[in-house]
């Protein structure tokens, strides 16, 4: 199908090196398309899951791994042993899912029930990072994306620690975002004849009480940023 | 490195056809892995949006989307046009993340920081189902899978919309789950130095109250599966 979104619009995208293209360009649903920078960095920086898909001989693997973006780049993080990064960490082609679910939809008819979502995909390659100031930064800035505040107070790597993990740096070749919100979308004959009930279930990550370690012997004040655990631009 | 699960444990999965294999044995944190039916079955269905990949002479892709699980088979849908679908629909080699985030872990070290998760992921091979019984099927399953009751209610599939959708089909060769819960695990010199909070963060997903289409002039009053929203499994 043909896309809806014009050149213009997806020119805003190349405000920096960030660029829609033919494999990010919003085909299906084009009205969903979002290609402006700020869309696509509030998604990147809400969700902190993304699903790497790369592929080997064997086929298509898909892994769900902790990410953070730092300014045009997006660092992975993992073991040296994990088989994924390794994999990926030599130039690979790479293709990174972030998804956000924000409700369900419920139409009358079955066919028109829908999800809510703000989703992004970008493709890019994949390298190994082997500066040791850039994989602190790196994995400084995954636990400070998850838990914002929280390298303040967490001991920072050691040596041997920084060696026993391996960073990768995922550079952004094409990128987009996909949005959906709001209610149904009915057939008119069904919303005039009426009698089912439809309409839309806001979901919504929500975080309770901070567990303290059992091991915490000094019973500790539960830092603000665990206590009032939220994700930026949510409530 | 090699795996902590016995032949034994990862057996449990065949007592249907569904089985681990070289692809789906965790290496890594071998203590994670879960090879049990009903472990992986909990899972599937607790989920309701798996990540999709596939490979193409352009690269990897990966999609979010729904899906439904019937037996041990997992159902796809989409429109005709939509590409992810179309690639895969000939028999291609896929693989299927369902991720499920329980919690943030909160060492007293950066580099034990960790995520409480469950996730599957499965291999392989996607069809395209042109029976239009088994696709009925599949697109209530799919409506049944993410909102317990609806189909009673929905207005089913006219012949149209059942053209207008196109059914994939996903026979599994090789399922595992792996799961990560509880709190962190420091090393002893950190617990002993204390001053530092640590600890885990429950998140979990939470329904709002239910939006009623502004287009209901009805007030139609809220279904119970609407109104006290769920996932298996969940309080």
């Amino acid at each position: 199908m043909a896309s809806a979104v014009s050149a213009d619009e997806r020119e805003q995208a190349g405000s920096g090196a960030w660029r829609s293209g033919p494999r990010t360009t919003v085909r299906r649903k084009a009205e969903r398309g979002r290609y402006d920078r700020a869309t696509i960095e509030a998604i990147l920086d809400e969700a902190f899951i993304c699903h790497l898909g790369f592929c080997t001989d064997g086929g298509p693997v898909v892994v769900p791994t902790a990410y953070a973006r730092v300014g045009e780049v997006l660092y992975l993080h993992g073991a040296p042993a994990n088989q994924a990064l390794r994999t990926v960490g030599e130039g690979a082609p790479v293709t990174l899912a972030v998804t956000l679910v924000d409700g369900l939809v419920l139409a009358r008819a079955g066919f028109h029930h829908s999800i809510n979502y703000r989703s992004v995909v970008v493709y890019g390659h994949a390298h190994e990072v082997d500066d040791e100031a850039e994989k602190r930064r790196a994995l400084d800035a995954v636990v400070e994306h998850i838990v914002p505040g929280r390298t303040a107070d967490a001991r920072g790597a050691t040596d041997s620690e920084l060696r026993a993990t391996r960073v990768v740096r995922v550079t952004v070749d094409e990128v987009s975002a996909k949005v959906r919100s709001g209610g149904p979308v009915d057939d008119p004959e069904d919303v005039e004849a009426g009698g089912i009930w439809a309409g839309h279930i806001p979901l919504s990550v929500t975080a309770g009480p901070p567990v303290p370690d059992e091991e915490d012997r000094q019973a500790l004040p539960v830092p603000e940023y665990a206590s009032h655990y939220r994700r930026p631009g949510r409530p």
